[in-house]
């Protein structure tokens, strides 16, 4: 072979002889390993629903398609898996435009399980919240659990880590991916572009570093994808001539309008945090553009809604229940994302050639998905999981050592000490405004007793503390939050976007300190504690981010903590989100990280309390 | 710089310092080379028509856009050129599919130039002619030549060269084009994929040369352009999963829809000599498919269409004609080729960040192009080329000295000697059909005098011949042909399919003796002689394909030699390319090369003579 001595041999194999056999499969002259009978194919082409296709697959591809073949049972041994599909649309497997995963909570094999039960093949990810805690390792032990799912996890190299420039000293953040690094990273085949470039200040400002991020990618003819809030005219612009190809982030019909008109593919979010689906349809159902360059995301997911609701067939009925054709709708998520990333050769269409990725449905107009399957293997059938993986992947130590605390704290050592012993403060307080990523900055006055500055739980201010959890520095931010509704108790975790220190808040320093021990003690995760006990608890063991248990067992500890929280008076996705936020020192106006409460518009620290009084 | 050492300047200026002068132009930092004032914008993207659209261009590029932009005047300098597009509609730049820029010919320059004038900024062309005649060198000159025109040319390698393995011995070629040549040009960035693979006989037998083609083009992420005509069913399939992406092959709608359904991008050709156009929009006006995998291509142009008639604009007038919407028919030569070549972040679409490639045209019910800016210039304009190249190209002489045949033939060295003096003989004769590739294998009685078999023109039957160019051999092939209608003279050209020896037809051996001296005087080309005297001449000196020579001045050679020919009662454009595929001993049934006559369906040389009666 001409060129085995420089390709070796297993690319010579997937260029030369997997080709040779899929011709051969495709002729017959070789058994199918799976065939699809009597199916309505939706083709997502053509937008044509065509009856009585067959389906012959070998090898993860597809190698023959037509409605009938008239000779099909040449192409049947016995070996061959025969699949009757007459009750069924079969659509291509769905795919996620744009995901953390780590918002589910789930690991990467577990987060595909729950993907392939509701028709979802293909997933781009952005690995950002693990990078931010183990860096590129992070990338790297997702990418590696992915050969473990049936699913095609594409994964990005997050664009921003750490959100923050060190320099500004602001914030102390687990890891770094640099230029270097995602240069590096773009020649992965296992990535598959850039991550969300949210940095759009240094875009604007031209900044090296960014651009290299950037050209990386092109150089690598990867995509780059874009996260590009409330961005228009001039700004927009200047933002897509830096080379940015999509967007999840509008809100609103006329600023997604923009984006498309513009060039950029527009990604309709729909998650758990965040609902723009309704809004964003009208550009179809009132404008009426042309839907090519819309697709579907989720950015962010949980385990409860991925349980209890579903994934892309959710939001896809939702969308055709907003009135957008059953089709076009589908188009979101197969085809139209499958061009966005280049990869429409493979992926998005079910045609000879591609991965046999294909879903059933008993109906268009509301999707069920029946039976999904992913390479030519039947991965879930209604209700059942039926993938056998060759192996498993097991964490690294590493990625479980997370809990880099100095040492538990004292409960006075995380309050606020005054200058006075007692009497009263003016302190800057983080108002969180449950539902907006935004807080507001407001001044409280507080009691100062035994020359510490006290909560007033009554009047919903509460403690909050963050702990350096990276580097054992004994780092300790300090100061109040109001708007969380935490009346009794504390709650911890190790979700504090993007540096995911330890952060927690409570009505009184003795529950804290339970909290933090627990969650130190667990290896990270989401503790609630009252009176000194351990209420409900969410082990997140992995980097304290995600579970490496199965997804039933998070579902029920997150249920577990949801009814405890509610018990209490608390909506659990309010507080845990809204915590998680606290500490991100890019969103106005103030926050909280390790190194104290942060001015987000001066990009500095001040000091918990304004005066004494 | 950080990768500065790695990549060298000149990448690095491209990769980050001309985004970094984009976005100041974008933000109005820097002052606008170009601004278009006042268009309808034809949004590609959204099927929208936006009225008093304003555009910035800088360094080539699309970098802000509105309707309006309010604060415009920021963007404008001294040397900012300001054009009013207040009675216009503003289109991208048209992009030709896939075209042989050797069958108009005329040299890239040339047909760069005509190209402008019609819209059309991006040209995908296959190069296949010349490499058949110089090899990977005629690649190269064509890509250099590309330099000094405004077009932006990519250049697709050949998949055929040459056309039949010499290992039949059925036919002496120039030059070959082989896996391991292909393989070394896919890493040039002048090419952009893999030319029809037209030898899908050899797809199908799985070859490992064509597969190992393929696999270069996939590993470079170029595409990889079909040619698959009539293939339908299980072969067509079989073609797919060794990763062509396209076909322009289709005649019928249902064949055209059936590639389409099944993943190709289906080329709608509309050439000088093949028109499919009219039955395939069917796909659209009948059938109602979704229309973004269809694209418009020429294949094959003639000067005389490009002069008389137009280009893409004029084919997208008769799609319009045919009843394609027309923001339908100018996706089809916009933004649907520009995804399918991946290169929609580039070409296809007005959008920031975009070449700017703008069409004015004051209708787009009729496309009228009466202004063409390719990479921020204005290049045409009303009648007007104002492109002004920097330098300029010479081929070199090696281009030129095509015509390496022995010697000039005697009369009688191009006739069939016969085995007896005087008498009959029945000649297997090639049996011509004008507007159809295909030809008869026919028998025939001829007379023999003097030991020669002869003509009889008086029945349509001369003599025809082909001389080996290349390698000075001195083989000829000599034969019969019968359906050409012509009563006397000689014609000769050095156009013939793919090898491009020196071919010549007859009504007597000595008009066709000056025809070959002529035409090896001239460097190639075609000649038409007529009682011993050179009638017309249309100069192809370079590889004895395309001129040198500005295009009207090939214009006029051919409305010259189509003039004379008609006082003949010929047609020029069916002697011209039916002689010109005569050689090709590819298509059934009987070919003529410089070994001789040729019998397709078993790949051999059969004599001339069938028996003495």
């Amino acid at each position: 072979m001409l060129l085995k001595g420089v390709l070796g041999d297993k690319l010579v194999f997937s260029l030369f002889e997997k080709p040779r056999n899929l011709i051969k499969a495709a002729l017959g002259e070789i058994k199918a390993d799976l065939v699809v009978k009597n199916a309505k194919l939706v083709n997502v082409i053509t937008r044509e629903i065509i009856e009585d296709t067959d389906i012959v697959v070998y090898d993860g591809y597809i190698v023959r398609i037509d409605n009938p073949i008239r000779d099909l049972d040449k192409y049947i041994g016995g070996k061959t898996v025969v699949v009757d599909a007459s009750k069924y649309y079969v659509l291509p497997g769905f795919i996620e435009s744009h995901v953390h995963i780590e918002s589910s909570m789930l690991c990467v094999r577990e987060f595909g399980k729950l993907a392939t039960m509701h028709g979802v093949s293909t997933v781009v990810a952005d690995p950002h919240e693990i990078a931010n805690v183990l860096g590129v390792n992070g990338i790297k032990y997702f990418i590696e659990e992915s050969r473990y799912t049936p699913v095609r996890f594409y994964f990005e190299v997050p664009s921003c880590v750490p959100a923050v420039d060190p320099s500004y000293g602001v914030d102390s953040g687990g890891e770094f991916v640099d230029a270097g690094q995602v240069a590096m990273l773009m020649q992965d085949p296992g990535i598959i572009g850039l991550g969300e470039v949210m940095d759009f200040v240094s875009v604007l400002d031209a900044r090296t570093e960014v651009l290299v991020k950037i050209a990386s990618a092109k150089l690598a003819k990867k995509v780059v994808d874009g996260h590009a809030p409330l961005l228009r005219g001039e700004k927009l612009d200047a933002y897509l001539v830096a080379g940015i190809e999509s967007d999840h982030e509008s809100t609103d019909p006329l600023e997604a309008l923009e984006k498309l008109r513009k060039g950029m593919y527009v990604f309709m979010r729909e998650g758990s945090a965040w609902k723009d689906l309704g809004r964003l349809v009208k550009l179809v159902t009132e404008y009426g553009v042309d839907t090519h360059r819309l697709t579907i995301a989720s950015d962010d997911i949980s385990v409860k809604d991925l349980v209890e609701h579903g994934y892309l067939d959710y939001i896809v009925n939702k969308a055709i229940e907003y009135g957008v054709d059953p089709i076009k709708a589908i188009q979101m998520v197969t085809l139209n994302p499958a061009e966005h990333l280049r990869m429409d050769h493979l992926i998005g269409v079910i045609a000879p050639g591609r991965y046999a990725d294909i879903v059933f449905t008993p109906s268009i107009d509301r999707i069920v998905v029946e039976k999904t399957i992913i390479d030519g293997v039947v991965v879930y059938s209604n209700g059942e999981w039926l993938y056998k993986p060759i192996g498993s992947y097991s964490y690294p130590e590493r990625a479980y050592k997370t809990m880099n605390i100095k040492s538990i704290p004292e409960p006075h050592e995380l309050l606020v000490k005054a200058s006075i012993d007692e009497g009263e403060v003016v302190a800057n307080v983080i108002k969180a405004q449950p539902g907006s990523s935004l807080t507001k900055w407001v001044r409280e006055k507080l009691s100062v007793h035994g020359g510490y500055v006290r909560a007033d739980p009554g009047r919903d201010i509460v403690y909050i503390a963050v702990l350096d959890r990276h580097h054992a520095s004994g780092n300790i931010g300090r100061g109040f939050v109001s708007g969380l509704g935490l009346k009794k108790g504390a709650i911890a975790q190790t979700i504090a976007h993007d540096t995911h220190n330890l952060i927690v808040a409570g009505s009184n320093p003795r529950d804290m300190v339970v909290a933090i021990k627990e969650l130190v003690g667990i290896g990270g995760g989401i503790v609630l504690v009252i009176d000194g006990r351990v209420e409900a608890v969410i082990r997140l063991s992995i980097a304290g981010l995600v579970s490496d248990r199965d997804y039933m067992t998070v579902y029920r500890e997150h249920i577990g903590m949801e009814e405890k929280l509610k018990s209490i008076g608390i909506d659990f996705s309010n507080i845990h989100m809204t915590l998680g936020l606290l500490a991100l020192p890019v969103i106005p106006e103030l926050r909280i990280t390790d190194r104290g409460l942060v001015d987000v518009f001066n990009a500095k620290i001040v000091e918990p309390i304004e005066k004494s009084i």
